[in-house]
């Protein structure tokens, strides 16, 4: 649960770095109605600085023309005009933004994949490149207040989750951390509604070819959000790197947003019951603000009910099949890809950074 | 591959019993089309007797006054102007239309539930009333001619299968029957169009419900199509009743129609290589011309690549987890639920009963 | 634009009477994140009083066990526990909670029809059922701040306008005022997104009615949003009641929310510029927080840029036709139906009868 | 009605210039099915000649490996194999190609706009940029059955209608021919699915642009297909060119097909009924195939009832506004864009230039 918020006088001041993609977008909206910080600052590496209303419509009538109207990439006149810098870049586009920011007293929330894995070496598999700024990497916080909150309060530079982690965490952690079921196989079969795949105009996010369809995506086995998870599920279960290593596959739903995973697990004693099984659940987010565990008789957990919040919807089923009443632990969980899983996180790791009610402009 | 077909001089005359629903309608058009057959009659237990075109309009131009009445179900009248009698009722009402129609000389394709399960306990269990015809179940054959096609020829009742069972069934046989995976654990994670959730308005069906939305529904392990599935799979694996026992976890899709399902089953050796899976696929399906195998550079199965066809996509990855490279067998497989799994295969039944090529009228 | 908002000490606190439909859930969440006013009471005439988290999972952590638990419609109870309620209640059902609601001191800000047609005969006319409570209906204001605020401050008695009212008063009233428009004939050409048509599951709302669809709907030149839209727009032209009377004709879109209307206007005379369309947009709307003006190279009004929020979008064409140039006038609305067509303006409304500034909640 | 078909011993070979786009593969999937045509030749102006399968996997297992490849586009060649070419190229890319075709003895139908427009100049003014082949323009007939039919019997180039066009001639056709509306104002307000934008990924087109959008687009008044309809409606009315110039406003709906139009007509006497409206459908198309007229009790058209046909519903309302009573029409015509509004139409006019029965393959 969330400390007690320190009494604020000024409002967090906060920049966002590449506000032109669909989390900078929900950035700015949720700053927007933010009561105790306030945007001040638009910065685009594009050579044409753009008026994000003329981006995104939607955001006339609730940006001023100065606020609206995109500057530079300039750590020193960012600092000069905000506390935190939000970076809403593609992924290894990130860091090479943070140095300068971060010399500069500007604590930095990251979006992109960038400060997510602890190990340079693993992102230049994953990512195909270098890491560029393997110096600031020991110092990232991974920014899953459910899991790691302390490590949160006066952290200069976030690594924000990825949305795929995020669901897949909180909905494994629990029964990892208790010792309910085994550490492989995990299986997650996951689906995301179209936002996720960004903003850019390519055939596969065409209307036609998203629309009535669903069906998996990218290379079976090999989506760079794996390892992610799989660093996650390590660090809680207290294994080494490596020694948890679900199977992710990910599916593209006809929505604008929405990710629901569906998660198969083990169990490490076959007599363990469902009881035991909500106990976990209960005992790790009863007090969290923005965990819904959904027990048996609600509504199983759907897209459309975290659409538009900051919530995560999880709920559990041990189901057994066979003569012999194989139990098998079916996990479900659903959030909105971009708020709990990339722009809402981000606020609430700001609000931890500062020492403020994580809720805070979130619900 | 289907035999040659035998010379056919008069079309099939073909009856609908309960054409009200999404079957129902899609069998008018697929019948309207068909080169080899008639559609002759519609059968309705409405105490008003509707025009089809007055329920759905998009059948006005194609039906005319006379085969557009439906009728009331008199297996007698039936009888007189049908060859073979479609039944797409609901699940336990259809079972007391058929002994009358076989009794009448029509041979029935039953597009419910009520013929699929070879045991009337089994059946009782499932569907919680008792079978009214269970003399009749040792002669119902399943229709599911890629795997059972020379059940087929001749018969007087065939079994239409669910849609579910359908996608499950094709892509996990050849895999059985090849001995590459083990028959358990087998995890069926479905997704299914709203056109499956039936034609009546319920809250759950409701736009509002399902647009922008997609999770899970119903009892978590208890889906009534789930015996259906174990029961083929030990049927193919040559296993007896209940040795093999899938979990299957049906989700709902804001789409109109489509099935994907994406299948994780474990190596029955870990050597298994993904080159032997497809194997495995290509010599069972390489001459079926509804099933086609998705290779390995192929776009991979999509319910959009399959909507408003009667073909089934399949493919197969094999992936490792883990530091020892822990191999799992990750099947997908795409129907269109209301063409192959249901009224297009129920024509593609007929077309195999009466001796005739069974892609005809289909592709 | 709104007056300097009095300083407020206590909260308002608000009722809302039938919160189980979509407008009741919307002014709900719009109510949970007012920063001047909080949610008191739940009434529904249901005869179980349903949690309405069970209801809706959405509202879930967000309400508390004691807050979503609807009692009694039960005035005394209500004017214990609110200064204003919100009633969200069917047409032809709100008017008879009215009355006893005024008597106890509570203001009412009622969003359906039952008070906005300001003759008991039309209105019996429209809904073919007596007004119960003609007493009432003079002192009722219609709460359209942007073109009657003045109305509303101390309003104890506000009648919420129409979804499709409200875009059409808001696209035609400047050019009416400003005398640039003939007062016939006018066509609007409406489109609404389904949470229009409410919550009940019909054949009409079902999913796979909706989805890929669109068309018009009802009874064509019969809508009864009709006269509301004439009379609004009577009075803002200074004329009586019936010298103007648009042609209205709505059609059903496959998304959640969302209105757009297509207005087709003659100019008064034939040399008005597109200058002066504009001019007299501004004229009316530059300072109002909720209504922006696109302008001739902005994005045009669409439904997706107002979703979720409480603007209207509008614009405007002078285009030509003909040899001898004939001109029209056309005019682009756009608006959430849910949020500036119902609950949002409800609020709005709210905000204005209580002096505070009309955007507290809103932006 | 359609001649009665001439005998025809073999099929009718037929080319496909430019199938890589949503017209190019529906006239696949139609030539597949048609019983008297045969798919011969794909050509394809790209310098990779892709494998049309892997551009729609949809087509897998309906057409072989020599059917599916694409060849340059070079007329002789396409002679050779081709009786006729359905050319879906782009406007402005078509006309280069139909002069060698022509003259190598193919007969053309050209699904651009380059041919429609009868007149040289008025072709440059809305596409700004030269007619290639006026030479031809003389002869190319207009391929719109219902309303030209008698030009079409051996026509050796057929300007294919577009999709908005077709709806709006068909709509407005009977009640000009008639006199019973005024050749002035016609509004005509238009929405259609988005694979009307074409298959090319654009921002436009991205999959979070459309869904749960609705608006205008494009230049309002300026949109390149009026003229089109402003040329028919004048012919059919028996005017000279420009006499008749409809308003016509397209919007983007948020679906895979369809268009809808709603057109306001004034009647030429106030005191025109409904039911002579009616008659004057009746009159022009009870006999024709492909339009259906819905009678008042009739449900409304919508794209959903059309969609994946070749018909056109069609229906009129005679209604009154203002205490005079004002009347006007108002016409609802909805078609699929790409069958009745594109590729269906080409194949109906194949059939129709080879004498064949209008609806062979297409019903």
């Amino acid at each position: 649960m969330p400390a007690t918020p320190a009494p604020q006088t000024d409002p967090i001041r906060a920049a966002i770095v590449g506000p032109t993609g669909f989390t900078g977008v929900h950035l700015v909206e949720l700053l927007h109605r933010h009561p105790a910080a306030k945007l001040t600052y638009l910065a685009s590496h594009r050579d044409e600085l753009p008026d994000l209303r003329d981006e995104f419509p939607r955001l006339t009538g609730k940006l001023d023309d100065e606020t609206a109207q995109c500057r530079p990439i300039d750590a020193g006149a960012i600092a000069e005009h905000a506390d935190v810098a939000f970076l809403a870049l593609p992924h290894t586009a990130a860091m090479a933004y943070v140095p300068p920011l971060l010399d500069a007293g500007v604590r930095v929330v990251d979006l992109s994949a960038d400060y997510r894995l602890n190990d340079a070496q693993r992102y230049e598999r994953v990512y195909h490149t270098p890491h560029l700024d393997a110096a600031n990497l020991p110092s990232a916080v991974y920014g899953l207040p459910e899991l790691f909150r302390d490590d949160l309060p006066g952290a200069t530079l976030v690594a924000n989750p990825g949305c795929y982690p995020t669901a897949a965490a909180i909905g494994v952690a629990p029964f990892l951390t208790h010792a309910l079921v085994k550490p492989e196989p995990i299986v997650i079969n996951a689906s995301s509604g179209t936002s996720g795949a960004g903003r850019s105009a390519k055939p596969a996010t065409h209307f036609i070819s998203v629309n009535e369809a669903y069906g998996p995506y990218g290379t079976i086995g090999g989506h760079r959000h794996q390892p992610e998870i799989a660093q996650t599920l390590c660090r809680v279960a207290g294994k080494s790197d490596g020694q948890i290593d679900p199977l992710f596959v990910p599916h593209l739903l006809p929505t604008d947003v929405g990710i629901l995973e569906t998660i198969y697990l083990e169990p490490a004693d076959e007599q363990v019951t469902q009881d035991e099984l909500f106990e976990a659940l209960l005992d790790a987010y009863a007090d969290e603000p923005f965990v819904r565990v959904r027990e048996a008789g609600d509504a199983l957990p759907n897209t459309k009910h975290v659409a538009g919040t900051n919530f995560v919807d999880v709920t559990v089923r041990r189901v057994t099949t066979g003569a012999e009443g194989r139990p098998t632990v079916v996990v479900f969980v659903a959030e909105d890809n971009l708020i709990k899983g990339a722009s809402g996180q981000a606020i609430q790791n700001m609000n931890a950074v500062f020492e403020l009610d994580e809720t805070l402009g979130l619900l």
